[in-house]
């Protein structure tokens, strides 16, 4: 792709991102009257830079290659991760420095959810608005990498799913594909987000909290308009409705495309993904209870609420909550932290290593011990009723080993600038898994660490919403030849 | 294989194994003239029961095959781990618990090196020396598991040296190739203790001393006849010795066995494990050495030598101390315990994930990268100029994400008993890998945990030393049919 394209396609990107200002700005209007400026400005310096790249290269036109997916992933939420920052940078009361205003704005975009600020409740209304609606565009934009473009590339084993996707599948041309199979997809997106919506209104939520927690519940993103998070409602419905859609939400959107198509909810109980999603969140449930009933730290209702309600949260990278389930005894925020490596189900707006990467090399560890016995035996890996080809096994091993590898230099280098063992480990987990919430000095919010680790955890967010290859691959030479 | 045969194989194992209380039993008797009973009673018990399990199956002979290597080396250390604790248990003084004795046998054994004790100094010589020479024992016992047996078995993809065993490759039955390998493997075993016993003799430990650190340096077991380990000669000679002597235990017996068989050092260089080795090893002292400078945690030359010989003793997983590298600052005691789940060579006495494991790990991964740009080219992984079958490729994959699997199960039931989480994380890592040391609560000694910890890490350094498949495949039906 030559470079006049790249400004082409970044142009665009950020002349259409300069639009999803404006309803912060009415927002802000509509409500105290504040930060509508400083929205005003922001939405000003995103059109205009956009417009500068665009214009001069508005005929640089080619048809996009399969491979270009992997740099306007990159670059769609590199760059609009840094424009976004602008209304936090320029916010007054605030005044985040960049660093935080980065880190807030990445958050959002990735749908990870950390906050570096303390006091939500008193920002103004339309930057809570822009908070939660960072997190929904995010989602929009994973919604159709993780549909329809990473599959394409076959990062990390994702051609399994290729077949699933509606468009011309075999052809090498990115575009037709995309528009029509994103159409597809957003419409399930924006109906599903309008039904939660609706959902948290009937059941208590006024309409702008019921509008943000919409935004960030199908996103899988975990940012409140309350610093109490789900908690501040202390409402047995809300939490109901926010686990449901954070359950659909988990599950692969080419799957909700295929019920939707064929009108058969029958669909998720065949899916696999879908299936053992669904049996680790209840076993995981089961554990976390029965521990906070064992110990006393939560008993009866209180206990089976708190239970359920933070295990599908953490576990599914949300990363809402309704109790301080970071001070909950023993292994248990350790393994909620550990859960959230499994994470959703591919083609979902969550993050994690991924369900469907999970049971290949679940399945893949107990073939070799029958190997070991059957040394000569041949024994397929099979998901359904599919075996799985070897260069996607493959695949999924680099992935995950790649992926591990990664969490543990970005751990070093968070604690090389300080942060102790427990914050750091929780700070890079959650933030290359798409998360949120941290432990330690980051059970609260990421302000107090120092400002290097703050962007290793950037990065972890990028790394991880990206599925890592799609951004190491733009550091190949091989990439750029030809 | 029969229950009988089993038996008639465990009363033959027991029945050795109660002559290597002799010497301790002399030793006692040499010195203050204490404890010289207790090993005479477990002495007796063992051989006793040896006996009694020996006779009335000593005609249950029938050709080993192949496969039954997993159940005996299962039996070597679970079964003398357990009769190795009986000194422990009946030593007066000290009398630890039942568990307390298993754990500190189980460590010394699989040549771990974590130690319950604190006050070493003051232990009876007899206990010392008995400490000491459970890791020689482990040692040898580990060479001809690594070499001999494991390669035959395929675990974790270490089929690929089977070409570099002497004996009747093709074979599937057991005995002849053990027996003449296991011969050439101890005998260059014996040459090196000794050597490195000479070494310290001459370097100014006393031949009590020198005997008993060979035997837990050639072993990369880590135990010490002294509280502060080798830090207690004070001696950059003695240091310079353990390293240049961890090292060579660090890499395959197999390449010492070829490089002596051919007289040629070169065979050294040309190792591709042995070269990573050598170059993970130099790159990850030059962190600790400039960090140590950098942060004033050791300046000059006590930065250079604690630098290096702390970092080569981890990172080999054998464990001694010359500094409480603890107290290190940042990411440098987390880095070398990363570090030491690399580990070793495959066919050393060390443990870890395996230096070749990782190389395959890593080429892999890159080629992934290239695959995602070039989705239809066929690039073969090579390890010097063999190329690895897939077959291979998936043993290593799956022997890596079992390995990780049981890590984090076991560390959150570690955690569970109550264990924070520093403590937690390098008490597993260090009993997975058979490192030894750790942090946090069990920086010093691992007397204060929890007893139901201390089982699951008993457990953690039998999974780590056998390979972990080892024991895994004795719990498939399919091991036990036929
Ligand atoms: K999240
Ligand atoms: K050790």
């Amino acid at each position: 792709m030559s470079l006049r394209m790249i400004l082409r396609i970044l142009g665009m990107l950020l002349m259409l991102f300069s639009l999803t200002l404006v309803p912060p700005t009415i927002v802000s209007l509509a409500y105290q009257g504040t930060m509508w400026d400083d929205f005003g400005i922001s939405f000003g310096i995103t059109l205009i830079t956009g417009a500068l790249l665009y214009l001069p290269n508005h005929n640089a036109r080619k048809e996009l290659r399969t491979r270009d997916g992997f740099l306007i992933a990159a670059l769609f939420w590199t760059v609009l991760g840094l424009f976004g920052a602008l209304p936090f940078i320029f916010e007054g009361t605030h005044s985040l420095s960049i660093t935080d205003a980065v880190f807030e704005s990445f958050s959002g975009l990735t749908t990870t959810g950390a906050t570096v600020i303390t006091g939500i409740d008193f920002l103004p209304k339309g930057l809570q608005y822009y908070r939660q609606q960072l997190q929904w565009l995010g989602g929009m934009g994973i919604v159709v990498l993780a549909v329809a473009i990473l599959p394409t590339l076959g990062i990390g084993g994702m051609q399994l799913y290729r077949t699933e996707i509606p468009g011309p599948l075999k052809d090498s041309k990115l575009t037709p594909r995309i528009t029509e199979t994103a159409k597809a997809l957003w419409y399930i997106y924006a109906a599903l987000t309008l039904t939660c919506f609706g959902a948290y209104w009937v059941a208590g939520m006024n309409w702008f909290d019921a509008l943000g927690h919409s935004f960030s519940t199908v996103a899988i993103g975990g940012f409140s308009t309350h610093d109490a998070s789900i908690g501040y409602f202390d409402s047995a419905t809300i939490e109901l409705i926010c686990v449901v859609f954070m359950l659909i939400s988990a599950m692969s959107f080419s799957l909700h495309f295929t019920a939707w198509r064929e009108k058969n909810l029958l669909q998720y109980f065949q899916d696999p993904e879908a299936r053992f999603l669904i049996a680790f969140l209840a076993l995981l449930s089961l554990i976390t209870i029965g521990t906070l009933w064992w110990t006393q730290t939560a008993t009866g209702y209180d206990g089976l609420r708190q239970g359920i309600f933070q295990t599908v949260t953490i576990a599914t990278t949300t990363g809402f909550g309704v109790t301080d389930f970071y001070n909950w005894p023993g292994a248990l925020p350790m393994l909620l932290f550990v859960a959230a490596f499994v994470g959703c189900c591919s083609g979902s707006t969550g993050g994690g290593i991924k369900v469907i990467r999970i049971i290949l090399i679940l399945k893949q560890g107990m073939r070799e011990v029958l190997r070991l016995i059957h040394p000569n035996a041949v024994i397929a890996v099979k998901i359904g009723k599919v075996s799985v080809p070897d260069s996607i096994a493959q695949a999924v091993w680099s992935f995950f080993s790649v992926y591990l590898l990664l969490f543990v230099l970005m751990l070093l280098g968070v604690m090389a600038t300080g942060v102790d063992q427990v914050t750091a480990w929780s700070s890079v987990a959650s933030a290359l898994n798409n998360l949120g919430p941290g432990l330690g000095d980051v059970a609260g919010d990421y302000g107090g660490i120092p400002d290097p680790a703050k962007w290793i955890l950037v990065l972890a967010m990028l790394l991880g919403r990206l599925e890592i290859f799609t951004v190491l691959v733009l550091f190949t030479p091989a990439f750029w030849r030809r």
